[in-house]
């Protein structure tokens, strides 16, 4: 098997060709690390959502849902502290004139070199020409995306995309607290876009300015975080590795304690192994305790009451956060890089050729069926695209009846589809089609009847 | 039944009150027009948008999905004329100083007058202070959102955040019909947010500067463009239908030839009866034929080839476009709306009382099942949730055991929940519960191994 920095390069190609993701405005010649998802990765994508979904908010008693604004009121983040410190350091090489974070160049050195950089960044030669010590004096950056509301572009009508979906949690507590009747421990879920203004995007959908997150605040009793926090720092790394994630291929990363964001009492990251050129391991999701930080933070500046009485013993709090913040991009192309495999399978006369096939957990699948007449504008037609009308009630059908059927079977492998449905010329004899399951490649015979029944039980909770 | 203008107010309260829709930032002091969709609302939310995305994209085998990004490259917004075009006439009342849209003031006047305003704005009565002839000359307004990308806050770095979700499917028109392999027709639809700097926000969630559209490009070939345009007006109006809305509140709307948008040969909207102060139907969805004009233009901009090689008709030709365009969070509000209803219900006493109801269709409705057990802290609990855990594996379910049953079917009434399934003190011995339907509020009892079984048939598509 190939390293994964190889995949990373097929994948890219993959998803072009196949309709998982474009460059995006890429007729224009494209804008510097943005994708668009195409139809297959629309889908896969949404089927990632839906999981973390089911797993996060419906699937339990003691979670609801919320989305929030992307444009909030601007005192949200001068209270949050992201106006003044969602800031990173900007250097730029002199040579090449090429921008990075002189934090990442550091912390590259002393990954490579066992320790800090003597004189900072003058020790360090620029990746991008090679050229050392040519890096300007770093300046602090925000990464809050500007825009303007209203008809005249000045500071009244100035507001920020927001940078996490977070803030939109918690200024909205007491309402949902209240509204749905919630005692802590509860927690609220969101799905959402958010936007940054980031210095160096790279590595595919990894890290982009523009991007999709899966943040859940959990509220529990000072006192309970930290048997909390592990709970959900176990939950969250038992949520990749059920939806198929390669147990190897993923670690906890623990935040030393002196790095630590402001607001952070304990961060633990979960990682997959990208094997990035020059960082092996790359975060999927954090997880904080944010302590009492970001309610008593809002209800200091807005005024409102965000603390909780507790009936049952009497006393009054302000809750503790519990926060598991992922990536649906970063996800995505975890779930694409595990699933991506190359083995071999029979071609029309026997002899085993390679063959290329995500083993994406159904559940994840973009295609759930494909239905192939064996042969085209022949009787078999009308019967297979009766048969994929059914099955498309229920999920998402691909129909293809173009080439040999070996060909077919490869295209649906490659996007992961776990189910083929083979309409034969038998078919019009015994009312049967051929079932072929992707990762075994074996075929069953199954009456036309019981097909949906038959996928039905396969495809449960899809 | 009240008229709908009240409804709106009732909805409003509402939709805080049970979790449905909050004001945004409202610790804050909220921002103008903006709103957060609490535990209920996204569930109803994603319920319109997932029926939209299966009727649309998943149930056909002729449109496929995408998801392209909120900030594209800027040369689309110049090719698309967005940048030069997307503008609205906007005056002040120098009285009041109250800003609105010199064209809707117009258009006011003529529907109450009969005849356009003979000397124009000079002849109008400011709608907030009433002194008339106190508008400033209107001033063209763009109506798009800028941002800066990039360390630097100039003219390099300039982007603009979509208004509408169509462009970043016609730039993507070439690498989905390649990658899906599509002939022509076929649809590509969207769901996703946009962004407009609205003069005149308002009336709840109808308009907002942020909100999310539901949008879908159908290519087809010239000539065919008229019969498709009337094939997709009839299907977008009967999806409506479909899905609940009553007849007699929804409306064709033809436009007139001298309003049409510059790029449109024809437009029709899907309007609902919203009787809003001041405007009684209101716009769900418009459907337009916009002939090849973004092809073309885009093409001619990027120099990109997006023409169309028949093989059947060994013709080329670049494809007409008819778009149905939805508002998702319209759309939610249409079916809060209409759904809602004051009817009788008995009380604990058997006499009648006014009830709430949401009649929402079962596939939208936020909440599917809620499992009630008779009474708190006893041996029916432990049943009660472990049904509700059981059943929230296919549904989003609630679990509520406070207050008297009566009292409770009401809360669950008002939110459209369909099923309420009772667990009293015959289940322990006949193992069997109470399950209550919303509208006929019909009881059944049923074996509890056979609920999940009764409800996945009544559930059918949700």
């Amino acid at each position: 098997m190939a390293r994964r920095s190889d995949v990373l390069d097929t994948i890219v190609n993959l998803a072009k060709r196949r309709g998982l993701v474009y460059p995006s405005s890429e007729i224009y010649g494209g804008l510097r690390a943005s994708w668009d998802y195409g139809p297959l990765g629309v889908e896969l994508k949404n089927n990632v959502k839906r999981q973390w979904w089911k797993s996060m908010v419906q699937g339990r008693d003691d979670i609801v849902g919320l989305d929030s604004c992307v444009i909030l009121a601007r005192e949200v983040w001068e209270a949050s502290g992201h106006v003044q410190a969602f800031v990173d350091p900007l250097t730029e090489c002199q040579s090449c004139h090429k921008r990075f974070r002189a934090d990442h160049l550091e912390e590259s050195y002393e990954d490579k070199h066992g320790r800090p950089p003597a004189n900072g960044l003058a020790d360090i030669s620029c990746p991008n020409c090679g050229v050392k010590g040519s890096f300007t004096e770093p300046k602090m950056f925000n990464g809050l995306l500007k825009t303007y509301l209203g008809p005249v572009e000045d500071e009244s009508g100035l507001a920020f995309l927001r940078p996490e979906t977070a803030q939109g949690i918690f200024i909205n507590y007491l309402n949902v607290q209240q509204s749905a009747r919630r005692k802590v421990p509860f927690g609220i879920g969101q799905i959402g876009k958010s936007f940054r203004n980031e210095i160096t995007p790279g590595n595919f959908i990894f890290r982009t300015r523009e991007f999709e997150q899966m943040e859940m605040e959990f509220f529990v009793k000072p006192g309970s975080d930290e048997e909390w926090h592990q709970y959900w720092i176990d939950e969250r790394m038992q949520w990749y590795v059920d939806l198929g994630i390669s147990k190897e291929n993923l670690r906890l990363f623990e935040h030393p304690q002196e790095k630590l964001s402001h607001y952070s009492k304990r961060t633990v990251d979960v990682e997959y192994k990208f094997d990035f050129a020059g960082s092996e391991w790359g975060e999927l999701e954090g997880i904080a305790n944010r302590t009492d930080y970001d309610l008593a933070t809002h209800s200091k500046a807005s005024g409102a009451d965000l603390s909780f009485f507790d009936q049952e013993s009497g006393e009054r709090f302000t809750p503790y956060v519990i926060e598991p913040a992922a990536g649906v991009d970063r996800c995505t192309l975890t779930f694409m890089m595990d699933a991506y495999a190359e083995d071999e399978a029979p071609n029309a006369k026997g002899k085993l050729e390679k063959r290329t096939v995500m083993r994406l957990d159904r559940r994840l699948a973009p295609v759930k069926v494909a239905v192939l007449p064996l042969s085209r504008n022949s009787d078999l037609s009308p019967k297979a695209r009766d048969l994929a009308a059914r099955l498309r009630r229920n999920w998402n059908v691909d129909f293809d009846d173009a080439g040999a059927i070996g060909r077919r079977y490869r295209r649906q492998d490659e996007i992961g589809t776990p189910f083929c449905v083979t309409v034969d010329f038998d078919t019009l004899e015994d009312d049967a089609v051929t079932v072929r399951e992707r990762d075994t490649m074996s075929q069953e015979r199954i009456a036309i009847g019981q097909v949906e029944a038959f996928l039905a039980a396969q495809l449960v909770g899809c």
